[in-house]
């Protein structure tokens, strides 16, 4: 993962992520200023998430044994920032094209259907995100049951639920709003999120779940 | 998901969790004792992801506002009953069809190789998991990279990657081992479950993610 | 704890905790509006805690057993609130009194001299402020050792030292600052934090755990 | 902390904590072996907490701002190998000087009244016991608000109650008892934990408190 060029500087080789670029409409209720910031957040968890391996790889490369625990402590805190950058993704995307409605009758509506019965999917999530803390509420599909699962993952990365796709994600760290509201608005900040959102693209994550 | 029969009984009519028979050989270095042990906390995770659900239907249908705060947090353990459940699954299944050796050129052979080089991932694994604390140590793909990532779970759910599937998972908790070896014997039980394990059951894991 | 009136009106009797109210003078670069948001926030936690105490008295009284389940899964969270109002409390009163700058020769300043040398508690705890994810940078002492230890707690409830007193409280959560600065501007609030806190208070929590 | 011998050695010097001996007598239903296993276990978190320490001390030294991260991720697992060394030595020094009943109309006594009424202390704390996963079921002692608290602390360090005086510690992790017990049996090591307690030592504990 590493090597010397010609001039004995180290160079870190393996793969590394690159932030992504959203094509992002003017949104309502959530402000330029809002965005910029919260894009601002995750760029630096894709730079996390790259530091991580690279100091992994430069203390194993130098002392493998006697940095073992160092290494042990960056590696576990790595779901926080893959998940701070993955989850971001996922965020963001869903407000690209702009906002579109559910299709009638469309897979991820007959899932809902059978989930959440009369309360749907978007009742459901606002349910779920008066939980309390910061964190996300995270919408996966569960393919092996055919069935959806809504939770609320504090941080980024506690209580994931372990290798299912994601399929909608809601963020409500305070960052993702406080530019536009205080904490007691965040009723607010949610009717904008479901404003924005495209749920084409929610429900092809969806589709190719099944 | 509540419904009343002819004698006024409530049944919970919901999707539930069946426990997974697995068709295990005899495993090496790994004793019956310490299996069924094992298998029954399984069953207790499946019966508690099921217990989950359940609680939630009754308490929202009997005072859905009253109950928001029991029911919030309810869900939020829900990925520890439902990971709980999951991860043994990847487990226990990684032993059906007795030791089988890697295929010289598979797909995850060559993903292997452009990430861990020449340590190799039985090696890395075993270097993760001499993390402190008790969890997993879970391979995963991110398909979207073309790469894999090896991380220490803490508890079931505590740093899991977000969305990605999982191609290879390492019991760590106590409960693993301790019926056939005490904590300072933990590299024995490993080296048990990499006598044991079927590498043709990881690889095609990791097959249908690319 | 619960108690039927005449009425058949059934009383949770159990000692709750009152939101305190604290005396602050006006803080230099942090305005009242983030000032009254935050201290809204705490009495919600102050609610919470009491709300999950109330919770499991009922619980237990219509059904211990049926509950059980729900009623350990209250008090698994009983920290997060618990210490989400405590903590609230060491912050606010950290700025009764106004800015008082520290006492020359203190024990705290004898305590810190030992344990951060030339660096001081204000750099040392800038340093651990570094910290990334949301949470708190506390400084407990440890008596039984004569030392001080200086962390970054998540949330509010994770990674607490067991059993040590809290000397001083740095809320860094993003509610704790942003109706007056965005994220990247999180050291203008740090550096206000330390233009507006009363030593005298930090040094008195200190001289009573000598 | 870090100090250069005369022969260019880097030595760090700052203080270190130290394994305690306890003195125990023979436990009922608690072997030799299960006890030197767990006493094994507890001089690992003393030894990790010091190797915390001398880490941050050598990265710090060697380049602060290169290292920024690498230390704030070993300053943020303080807390699990803090509270694993601390909460070890808080269980074993109940069981020295043997089992000892409770004193009749101690204050502890009369506190637990106040708050656990007919239920009792020893119940109440084999109710909590029946939480799931691994950690601790912890007394702590308010006096702020002469009140007790127990709860159940995840691992060592997620959920402890910050700044509140630890009265009496039941570690539950597995290592604690699948020497003697599987799993199942958890209920056995519980009653074994209350036949050899000293409750002389759990009152002395509260009394300095109040």
């Amino acid at each position: 993962m590493l090597e010397e060029d010609s001039l004995g500087v180290i160079h870190f080789n393996s793969m590394t992520y690159t932030a992504k670029t959203f094509n992002l409409p003017t949104l309502a209720g959530i402000s330029e200023k809002q965005v910029a910031v919260h894009l601002a957040l995750y760029e630096g968890y894709v730079k996390h998430v790259n530091l991580i391996m690279e100091k992994i790889a430069v203390l194993k490369s130098s002392d493998a044994d006697g940095n073992a625990y160092i290494i042990a402590e960056l590696r576990r805190r790595f779901g926080f920032e893959f998940d701070g950058m993955r989850m971001h993704e996922h965020y963001f995307s869903q407000f690209e094209g702009g906002p579109i409605p559910p299709t009638p009758g469309s897979a991820l509506e007959q899932a809902v259907s059978r989930k959440y019965e009369d309360q749907g999917l978007e009742a459901h999530i606002r349910e779920v995100a008066g939980s309390r803390g910061i964190g996300w509420v995270v919408v996966y599909a569960d393919p092996s049951a055919d069935t959806l699962h809504t939770v609320f993952v504090n941080d980024h990365e506690l209580g994931t639920l372990a290798g299912l796709p994601v399929i909608l994600a809601l963020d409500l760290w305070e960052h993702a709003y406080m530019v536009d509201y205080v904490p007691a608005e965040k009723k607010n900040y949610i009717d904008a999120f479901f404003a924005n959102i495209n749920w084409g693209v929610v429900e092809k994550r969806f589709e190719v779940t099944t």
